[in-house]
């Protein structure tokens, strides 16, 4: 720490740009740090601030961590979903789920669908996939070295897998694939990372192998330790095709009276409307990896509350609502291709984040390890699954009823 | 609200699940009710919540608006970048950037960019486009009713444009496109809506146009008011294509001296490195509207703090970034085709996210009306391109270090 | 013609290399000149030609118009489809059509497919836009003169349309919309073509206007006449959005008892089949545009018989088919967004493909302009509807059949 | 055969319908009854045909096997582009490429290409992937049995490989990958088939696989052999990023004086050219997998010289461009991920189609087995270069000059 400063000598300092806003940190604790920055912001902007300086949060503890330049806080409203009846490897119980949103009518929404869903049984689920990728890319010279380096890759297998493990106590190298563009090779690295999202453990060891080619194949040069086939933090094919965080699927087969009782719906109007908005709709807009109704809010509003990467929602969200009418009722599963979530690391750790995540019994570790991260992607796919039928059944009922008036007037 | 009841008695109906949580504000005043539903799932779930309580919200004020079975709030660390220098058509000013995340390195990289761009002169940003879509779906019994109703609407459209407008002060019609699939015929309005995001008017607007139609053409029936070519929350060609919210460019030169000095990177491999990256990589990846580098954490970061939907992230993280070798630095643009913002609804008069929108002047409504929300998306086009800026530039500089180092050893 | 020289020598020459093949119509006629071209060709590669040098074809006819270096031909055999029965604006017949094809088994199948929709009362057809695009792209120094060319364009649309009319008789400049990325701009030039399929009109009307943009606005600069925006021979989501050549739709309402005496099929088997394979099979693959079971062959065998642009096969193929169980047989319809075709102009003036034509009485230009082209776009879009049902129909009775079977045995 | 009938009274019979045209054969030889079946469609339609009779095909050779229905041939214009001096593992040569086409311009374009390509030191061309897929899709009950499914297929992965394998002689299952959509799984098998293109053999291996798994698993069941994630003729990103038929990338590096020589263009404007039009353009247009200017057009043409399977160019012409500054020239490449060619089945054994193989020295099966088709597919890379090489430079070349023009008259 630099040598002492009075505050009000550091707030002129900082408002006069002698002393850097990011700098406040080299004089005084991180929580002064913190209001003195903001008192600076306040003084620049000419604004007053009294709702981003409430919360528990202990500067010390996510300094140089989570954020910098920290001024304070935004809270966001939390509510409850459920329980939800799950069934799974995992789960087989009644789970209430905090959602985190601004979005009116989202968690009394997806309320009414988890209802449904225990009215019907509950929801099955099953987690097909649990990886994280990383996919660094190189340039040759020439073709003839790309193909060397084809047949070099899998002779160096073990290298590569000692290198990237190297760094990391807890991921494992599960394989990579290569993809070969002209004279650029993006190599796909597929990681295991326990209850971590895991982005940052397979980045570190996506660095070292990618070390380790530059310096036992002559000729490659590392262009960027992401070249954007991992694909984070983007919709993309690949995540789809290939699955990155946790590859899920669940399902329910909602009764016929339940639809009737609950939505005035049936499940030939919802399986019609499914067909036309989320699979003939979805794919005339270009949509190519959400063909669902709204995915996204659902994984937005729990993604808020747990801590985990909300600008991972991007693909997160991507995924895939089947229906098919069967003679006891509606059969519906949502399938999350590209589902990142953790149970540690990351805004797992921040107050509040972490009650949300002790409401569904996954804080931290699990027991075995990763099973926690896999119940808490599962809850989500539970929730989306109830999200879809509500929103599909509500819209289906409404037309169904806006039909049913429209013949009454006719009469 | 229902007669009488102790805080007692009420928490114990709740527990044993005789009243709903979701009726909770049936008994008691909201912000009693948020105390008390907190305490039915700490007891069910077994734990103690002593930071989700934290907060300044009156629940009364958010009640039936944001959030439904509220328990509490969720708190996210915010800081700040810049200043950025931006110069737009309502913009000529150094702006600071309040950006909340759980990401480490983030902010300070962002930071890092900012300070690149305003040592070659700022920021130069264009609002190309402005409007919000959705696109009710309707069915017909053949393609003869379908090839009927296509001449019938442009006949309509006084009609058609007259009942969207009756249900909203500020929103206005821009015009509306059909795109035919089988039998079935998506609408996608556009609306201009001022400062507001609009999502809600939108939809509300083409609700009441959906029945105008309904009502005058025999045979159309509606299927659901969303069609999904709107295409909210998704990613979709669509909105990269028709636009989405506002569609908006950001650019800077940037001076070779500050490449070398920040960065100690080059125009030349910067721009190899990004075409490489995010063009190739992306096209591979089959990102489709997703040809950059991060667009989504900062997207996300700023829509956290400022009270947007954040579920919109998806599409509005998309985007492309071009960089040029120019004679005396490097040239480097983002063009977001979808930047759904607004400053007025929605989360935005939250009591922390309005004090973020404050620090850049745009809280609630523009003068002139519309002014804030591009405003702010100018404020996050420039921020996005610093974000880019710094992350192509740092890769770049990384790797040209390497390169450097593997030169000296080889020597 | 250069001067005098004996056929021996001449062919001497050019296997010597003093002479280049494509300078052989310097010293004789066409067709001579293909002769000797082949027979340097069967020399210098050790071969002998006896099946390239039958046709009816007239070099002279086509020298310097449809291709060039020419040694003779391919020949593909043709069959015949039909009669289909198709109902539209312009035709109300029962049409044979020509399928060029080496693939067995398409031709039979079409035609099966044919005979059920004749039985169920022929096919419906509706041509819904009919429109060629280009889409040239500019560059810019600054997104400021982006801004200032945007509001320039809409003031100069008049003298853009004569630029480009001014080279074209036919050709009508519809309209055009401008795609901004950075400091680039993309204009999507619309045209009305009449019978021809247009591509060269668009170009060179195209090219004309981009000169009046480039000679009249100050600081556009011309990259290329084609910015693969137009989308020419490449799938891509703008022709679906936008589309290309003519977009037509087809339907049929097949009956209970044909699906069940000519495939052993039911109309719930079949749409249950298409959803699985057609929406979510080609939604997996990122097949994007294409959601379809096999327009290709289809529209690729009358391509090809009726001397259509084949490579424009690419995006004529893509296309959606849509089936619904109706209360009295299965409804199918098939949407073609972007099928490009003429019957003037290209391959179509050639001997066999003109006879193809008069097949179906769409030789030329037709009477009013125009129809010609529309006709023979309704009746392709009529056999694909034929293609699409019966391998459909044909799978779903397979598995019917092998799941009959399977329970006979497990009896 | 049927009990014998005059010709003129078969051919009433045809006209009045009472013997249907597709069993003529029945009644005479193939040869014959093409002439007939002219006939009466020649009578039917009211034309007279002189041109598509004229072919040396011998119908009884392709009876059933390539075509049915027949009536008669078209025929294609054949030029010659070339020779290409080319490099890979089975080539070290220049070679002749035969290109059947109706677009004028074409083929001297391509030639142009090959020559500058020639004068720069050849192309080198490697192949990195060879394999055919098809890919059945399953429905289940429950994602329970899906589940189960998951976990049987790979301790089930010798029986399903003797299964496949027992139907071909040539034809080896190099793997297959499970993709799950709800109750769905699409399963994706890869062989390598040699010679042949393959589609056939892996369809019906597919087939055998199929019966196999629906034999020995309780509750799979096959909804259709092809689940369209195969994906055949259809552009898809699955076939981009695994590859089907040959995945094959060619490279050159051409000269500074060759590009000013040739085109008036230098690598500076190329570049930029190319990044601009094939990659922010094609992005822009969502064309996902077709980042080039025109691989359709080449590859179409050779397909149609050599008898593959055109519709297939729609998948076979994706693919990227990809272009570098380099010191001493214009790095280029193409990459081709998913080229389906054969030299032994379909169309390669017409006789026309026969010739133009000879012409390359590629006729029927390799020696090696295999390398024949790999040969074929990398002159067809080496091919697409010269193609894109040409178009690229000859537009930079174009535009550069207008630009000198404009500079001249603005002096």
């Amino acid at each position: 720490m630099e040598n002492k400063i009075s505050e009000d000598e550091l707030l002129k300092k900082i408002i006069s740009n002698e002393i850097p806003l990011y700098q406040i940190e080299k004089y005084v604790d991180p929580n002064k740090a913190v209001e003195i920055r903001r008192k600076a912001i306040a003084t620049i902007t000419n604004n007053q601030f009294t709702n981003i300086n409430i919360s528990s949060i202990d500067y010390s503890q996510i300094y140089n961590k989570n954020a910098e330049n920290v001024i304070g806080i935004i809270t966001i409203p939390m509510g409850i979903v459920g329980p939800i009846k799950i069934k799974s490897k995992y789960i087989n119980n009644d789970i209430f789920v905090p959602l985190a949103t601004t979005e009116g009518a989202l968690i009394a929404g997806v309320n009414r669908g988890a209802k449904a869903i225990n009215l019907s049984g509950g929801a099955k689920v099953v987690t097909i996939n649990d990886e994280m990728s990383r996919a660094p890319v190189f340039t040759f010279d020439s073709i003839e070295d790309v193909d060397r380096f084809l047949k070099w890759l899998p002779e160096h297998e073990k290298g590569i897998k000692e290198a990237a493990e190297s760094t990391t106590a807890h991921g494992k190298l599960e394989g990579f694939k290569a993809t070969v563009s002209g004279n650029n090779v993006f190599l796909r690295f597929r990681y295991y990372t326990g209850d971590a999202m895991g982005m940052n453990m397979a980045t570190v060891a996506s660095e070292a192998a990618s070390n380790y080619i530059e310096e036992n194949f002559e000729g490659a040069k590392l262009i960027a330790v992401s070249g954007n086939m991992c694909a984070d933090k983007k919709p993309a094919n690949i995540n789809s095709l290939e699955g990155r965080g946790k590859t899920i699927v669940a399902e329910a087969l909602i009764k016929d009276e339940v639809l009737e009782k609950m939505f005035k719906a049936n499940k030939k109007n919802i399986h019609n409307l499914n067909y036309i908005k989320n699979w003939i709709g979805s794919a005339r807009a270009g949509s190519m990896t959400h063909f669902n109704a709204h995915f996204a809010n659902i994984v937005t509003a729990i993604f808020l509350a747990t801590g985990q990467d909300v600008a991972q929602v991007v693909e997160s969200s991507g995924g895939y609502t089947i229906t098919q009418e069967r003679e006891n009722g509606l059969y519906i599963s949502v399938t999350l291709p590209s589902l990142e979530v953790g149970t540690v690391g990351g805004g797992t750790t921040l107050p509040t984040q972490k009650e949300a995540l002790s409401i569904m019994g996954v804080v931290g570790a699990g027991q075995p390890e990763g099973s926690n991260s896999v119940k808490l992607g599962e809850i989500i796919a539970s929730t989306v699954l109830a999200g879809e039928l509500n929103l599909l059944a509500a819209l289906a009922g409404r037309e169904l009823g806006k039909a049913h008036q429209k013949l009454g007037r006719n009469k």
